[in-house]
C-alpha cells in the first residue's frame, strides 16, 4: 500500500500535458477510472491524452468520450513530443508493468510516470504511486484525487467513474464495498448519474446469440464432490453455432459459483490452441493453489490456467483430483 | 405521498407492545424492514410481536431473529388481549389491506394501526401513515425512522435492513436507488454489514435442480418482432424433472429481458390450472396495458395475468399479436 502523497499531486497540478493509459483487455473501472480522470483534468485545463492499445468493446460504448480514446502510438509520439518536459503519464487501474501490453516500453518512456491502481500486488513501476488494495476500484480513487486537488466532477466524469465503481465491486456485492464506496456512489448520484441506467448498459447487454450460448453452456453443468465441484464448459463449436466469440462468456461462471452447495466452480473453455480454464471459489477453497499445479494462477477466489494441446476431458480428468483434494471430498 | 408525521412518531413512542406485520409471499424487503425495526423496537424496551401467516422461505433463513417470526393467530390473540390498549399494529411495506392476506381483519382490530411503505398507489389503510413511494425501499424508511425516534440500530437490524434494501434495489440497479439510498447503506456498513455476506445469502442461493432448471427454460427462448420480443416458457414436467417449484423461477425473466434488442419479454409457466403469464418490459412498452386486455395489471414495467383452462400455445397465440401491436411491429 502508498498512500496519496503530495508529490504526486504536485506532479498532478504541474503538468499541462498528461497521457491517461490502463491495462489491457480493459473493463470498466480501467475504462471509467481512465475516462472519468480525462474529463476531470481536461476541465481543468490540461491537454489529455487517452491512451489504450486496441478499440474499446462495445460492451462499453457508452461510456461519456469513449470516442476520445486514441488507439495510435504516432499520435501518443507527438503528443509527447509537442509538450516537451510539460508532461506525466498516470497509468490507472494497472497491477503490472506486462499489464500495459505492447506499448508498456513506449508508455514508460513518458517521464514521470505515475500509477494509480487498487491492485493488491502492485508493486509500484513508476516514479510516483497511489496503490490502495483496500479500495473498491480505481474509480473511487480517482473521485477522491479530484477532492484532493480541488476540482469538481461534473456529471459526465461521474458517470464513467460510477460505472468504474459498479463494475469492479459487481454492483455492491464484492467484499471491497465499503461505507466509502457507498459514499461516493451517493456523491457521483448527486452529481447526475442514474444507476437504473448505468445497470442497464452494464448488464442488460446480452445478444440473442449470447443468451442461446449461455443455455448451450449451462446444459453442459455437472456437479462432482457431492455438489462442492461444479463444471461447465464451452466449446468453438457453440461458439461458431451462436457466433459469439470467448468474451462473450463472461461471467457465465458466476452462475455456477451461486449454488449454494458449490464451493469451486470450473470453466472448460476450448481454444484454438488448446484449453482455458476459469476457476472460482467461496471462502473453502484456494483455487490460485490449484492453479498453480498447472502452471497457471490468480487470486484465492478467482484463477485460471492454460493446458495447451490438450483436450477438455483431458483437463477435467486431471484438474478433478487436484480440486478434490484441496476440498478433501 | 403521506410525510413521516408526530402523531404516528407519539404512537410509536406511546406504545409497550408492538405488532408488526407485513404482506403475504414477504419478500427481502417485507421481512428485512420487519425483523430490524422489531430489534430497534425491543432494545428500546419495548415487547414486539413478529407476525407473519406463513413461515419464511428458506431464501431469507439468513436474517437475524428469523426464528423470532410467529405464524399462529392465537398467540397474537393473547399477546394483543395482554397489552390492553398499550398496543400499536404497524404494517410494514405493504401497499393494499388485501395484501395483507387471510389476516387482514384480524389485525385491522387491532387499533391504532399504522402503515409504513413505499408502495406507489398506496391509499394508507391505517389511522397513521407514512408512505413514500420516492424511497427504495421499505427498509431505508425504518433505516430513518430510527433516526427520528433516537434510537440506535444494532448491528444485527442493520444486517436485516440491508438485506431489505439490496432486495428492493435489485443491489443498486433500480430507478429508485437515490443518493439517500447509498447514504443509508454506508451508515449500515458502518455498523457492521458486510455487503459481500448480505449478497451471497440474497443471490449465491440457487439449488443444482435451480439452475438445471434455468437451463431448460432457457432453452426455449426465442425471439419475435425483429428481435424486440423475447419469450421463454416453464412447464411443469420442467419443474417435476428438476425438482422445483414455480417460485424457483423466479428472477428467471430477467435473462431475456437482458438482451439489448428485446422492449418485452414473456415468461410462459405452465400451472395446474392453466397458465400464469409475467410480462417485463423497458421504457418503450407498456405492458400493465398488456396484462390488462387479459384482465390482469401490474406496472408499466412488471406486469401479469392468469390464463385459467389454456395451454401454453393458446396463451402465446393470443400474446404475440397484441405485444405485437403494442410494439408497433
Amino acid at each position: 500500500m502508498q498512500t496519496l502523497t503530495e508529490p504526486l499531486l504536485a506532479q498532478i497540478r504541474r503538468a499541462g500535458n498528461i497521457v491517461l493509459a490502463t491495462h489491457i483487455n480493459p473493463d470498466g473501472d480501467a475504462l471509467g477510472s481512465l475516462l472519468g480522470l480525462a474529463d476531470i483534468l481536461e476541465a481543468a485545463g490540461k491537454r489529455v491524452f487517452r491512451y489504450l492499445e486496441e478499440p474499446v468493446s462495445y460492451l462499453y460504448a457508452f461510456l461519456p468520450d469513449v470516442n476520445q480514446i486514441q488507439t495510435d502510438l504516432a499520435a501518443l509520439d507527438s503528443f509527447v513530443d509537442e509538450a516537451g518536459e510539460d508532461i506525466l503519464c498516470i497509468s490507472l487501474d494497472c497491477g503490472d508493468r506486462k499489464r500495459l501490453g505492447a506499448s508498456a516500453d513506449a508508455l514508460l518512456q513518458i517521464r514521470p510516470f505515475a500509477v494509480i491502481d487498487h491492485h493488491k500486488g502492485n508493486n509500484g513501476f513508476g516514479d510516483y504511486a497511489w496503490i490502495d488494495p483496500h479500495r473498491s476500484s480505481t474509480g473511487e480513487m480517482v473521485f477522491d484525487l479530484a477532492g484532493e486537488l480541488d476540482l469538481p466532477v461534473s456529471e459526465k466524469a461521474a458517470v464513467a467513474l460510477y460505472a468504474a465503481i459498479v463494475t469492479d465491486t459487481g454492483s455492491f456485492r464484492y467484499e471491497s464495498t465499503s461505507s466509502h464506496t457507498f459514499a461516493v456512489a451517493g456523491q457521483l448520484v448527486e452529481r447526475g448519474v442514474r444507476p437504473d441506467a448505468i445497470a442497464g448498459e452494464l448488464y442488460d447487454n446480452y445478444t440473442v446469440g449470447r443468451l442461446q450460448l449461455l443455455q448451450m453452456v449451462l446444459a453442459t453443468f455437472d456437479v462432482h464432490c457431492g455438489g462442492q465441484v461444479a463444471v461447465i464448459t464451452a466449446t468453438r463449436d457453440m461458439l461458431e453455432r451462436t457466433g459469439c466469440n470467448m468474451g462473450d462468456t463472461e461471467n457465465f461462471i458466476n452462475l455456477p459459483r451461486s449454488v449454494m452447495s458449490v464451493q469451486a466452480a470450473v470453466f472448460l473453455k476450448e481454444t484454438e490452441t488448446g484449453v482455458s480454464v476459469s476457476l472460482r471459489a467461496k471462502d473453502g477453497c484456494d483455487v490460485a493453489e490449484v492453479a498453480a499445479v498447472f502452471g497457471g494462477g490468480g487470486h484465492r477466489n478467482a484463477a485460471g490456467f492454460k493446458a495447451s494441446g490438450s483436450s477438455i476431458d483431458e483437463v477435467r480428468g486431471r484438474l478433478l483430483p487436484v480440486l478434490g483434494q484441496a476440498l478433501g471430498c
